[in-house]
């Protein structure tokens, strides 16, 4: 793909207005980029650091007419943009990442099913329409195994864990019969991940792997550098950068994996692709002179990749929910960045601010 | 003083739009909190950063009475706030820093005074209101000199250097007969800075000293650490902590010092206060966890200040002029950081940008 690089003082639009577009906002300023905000959401926390935003849901075309006019590109800070929304912008602007990365990764049968033709290690997986078809899918691929929605999934919501003797009907009846998929349990011994990024040249670049820990099926910690052999971090980046290859991808993705150990060694599963920026990259803020909102703006801007090298160790913390009220212990700890989203409401389980503490790199 | 802290989604309103501002609020979202910036030129950098922003002038009573009632708390970008504009305000909301710190150093002649009385070293000086005034501090300081405006100079603009055998009468006529300060000249072998910021409970904390080089005026670059003896070092850090003391200060501010080398070994003697966030912190952005700016903010806020500590060393260059147009080259240095600052117009010796490249801590 041929983009020119945007100028200084070139206007990126992004959808979404949450965290993520929030702080990709901020990067962009930083780098002398303006951004056009376009969310549903009143109260989205991006539009306190934008230079423009746009409320107003995602299918109206009049509102996205207007909007695409003020905007020299468009990216999104989320997967699941309606896929009338991008088509309509595309045929005024380049929205990045394009299509083809939206539609394989909003669909988790499609992402399992392009990973598999790219040889690339999943759990065992199966689609499921139907109770019969779950039926089938765990005669095939056995139990434990977990039954999550194609679509809309996120943080744990939409999946349920099927152990043995699990009552299939009922768990079919939780999920509300909506196309789903079953995958196989696997038996990880860490979670972690790799953020890399693509730029419409083709250059790739991604960052030290990071270890995640769950609470709650919400992120709760990354730490860099993860408890991995180098070989297999080695590969972990590989695998970035092969997956933003095969998807043609522009800009920063996520791909979260599971480590698992056994005889011959470790070996990596992907567990999912998110073609955005990702909250296991937040440690790269304080981690390194680039960030992964820095760098999707750039990829996006079609500006170089900025390098990826890390000066200095990190653990970010997630603030969920009533934790972000303890902003005021964190702020008094040396090596120790606080980064609150400007949310009003602290509501359980809601991200809130995160805080990345730094040692000297090892 | 006794000032609570602002919790997270408190508006800070800050006087001035340049980029000082626009960095400020910058890391005011950071941290979750909102600016509201105040500026009379409509194409401020800040604004575009900003939740919200005034165009008016600083003598406007009505833009401003709207203005305070927008915020929780105010501080400034620059020392020139009109005295009128700070003290309308203060009857409203805490100003930070004060009137005193303000008053102090918006004129060279109060402020070499109130150093001379903490026993500072500093240039030789005298008060110039006329010709013959002139003739008399020449006779008593020698030459060479400088003859400064004792208010609203900057990058060395409302200064005249006055050599032996110089014109006097035509100095002080180019001067435009304003009221004026001659300080000696000082044979510095460096010119370096302090930032030091104070808290409302008086706390201090200051970053380790910056080397700083000029080009015409203006300055061109500052290295972290300064090529001086750690006992210099760690005698300006003092010195900023004993000013910003004496102004019973809150906030940010620099203090720009000359090093002299002579048999006794190296002193250092005060330049100029500059009572805000200063050009040679900028590195700050990329060689700590807490910048100057968030610094600034944190103080104003009531925070606890951040920690001070280096990660890396840091070499600040400023893009001039034209200078800005060479990103891309920098865009595709490793662990080089770019700054922007969203000005549109690139003039001859206008600040437009910086790059802080980093290397390992020594």
């Amino acid at each position: 793909m041929s983009l020119p690089p945007l100028p200084p003082g070139a206007t990126i639009g992004i959808l979404g207005g949450g965290q993520l577009g929030r702080m990709l906002a901020l990067a962009a300023a930083q780098i002398g980029l303006r951004c056009h905000i376009y969310c549903p959401d009143p109260a989205s926390p991006a539009f306190q650091v934008a230079d423009a935003h746009t409320c107003a849901p995602y299918d109206d075309e009049a509102a996205l007419a207007a909007f695409v006019k003020s905007v020299d590109r468009v990216t999104y800070e989320f997967e699941n943009v309606p896929h009338v929304t991008a088509a309509f912008l595309e045929g005024h602007v380049p929205v990045l990442p394009g299509q083809h990365a939206l539609a394989t990764t909003q669909d988790r049968l499609t992402e399992k099913t392009f990973l598999k033709e790219l040889c690339i290690p999943t759990a065992p997986f199966a689609a499921v329409d139907d109770l019969a078809g779950l039926e089938r899918a765990v005669a095939d691929i056995g139990l434990p195994s977990v039954l999550k929605t194609r679509r809309f999934g996120y943080d744990g919501k939409g999946q349920i864990m099927l152990r043995p003797g699990a009552d299939l009907a009922r768990a079919w009846d939780d999920l509300g019969h909506q196309p789903a998929i079953l995958e196989g349990f696997v038996s990880f011994c860490l979670e972690c991940s790799v953020i890399a990024a693509r730029s419409p040249d083709g250059s790739l670049a991604a960052y030290d792997i990071a270890e995640n820990h769950h609470e709650n099926h919400i992120l709760k910690t990354s730490t860099v550098p993860a408890g991995i052999a180098p070989e297999t971090a080695a590969k972990a980046r590989e695998l970035g950068h092969q997956i933003a290859e095969a998807l043609d991808y522009v800009g920063v993705l996520g791909v979260e994996l599971f480590v698992v150990r056994d005889a011959a060694g470790e070996r990596l599963v992907v567990n999912e692709i998110a073609p955005r920026v990702h909250n296991s990259g937040h440690w790269t803020q304080n981690g390194c002179v680039v960030s992964q909102f820095e760098q999707h703006i750039r990829a996006v801007a079609g500006w170089p990749l900025g390098s990826t090298e890390r000066h200095s160790n990190v653990v970010m913390t997630n603030l969920i929910g009533d934790e972000v009220h303890e902003w005021g212990r964190y702020a008094t700890e040396p090596y120790t960045a606080i980064h609150l989203y400007g949310k009003s409401e602290a509501r359980p389980g809601r991200k809130m601010g995160h805080v990345n503490r730094i040692t000297p790199r090892s």
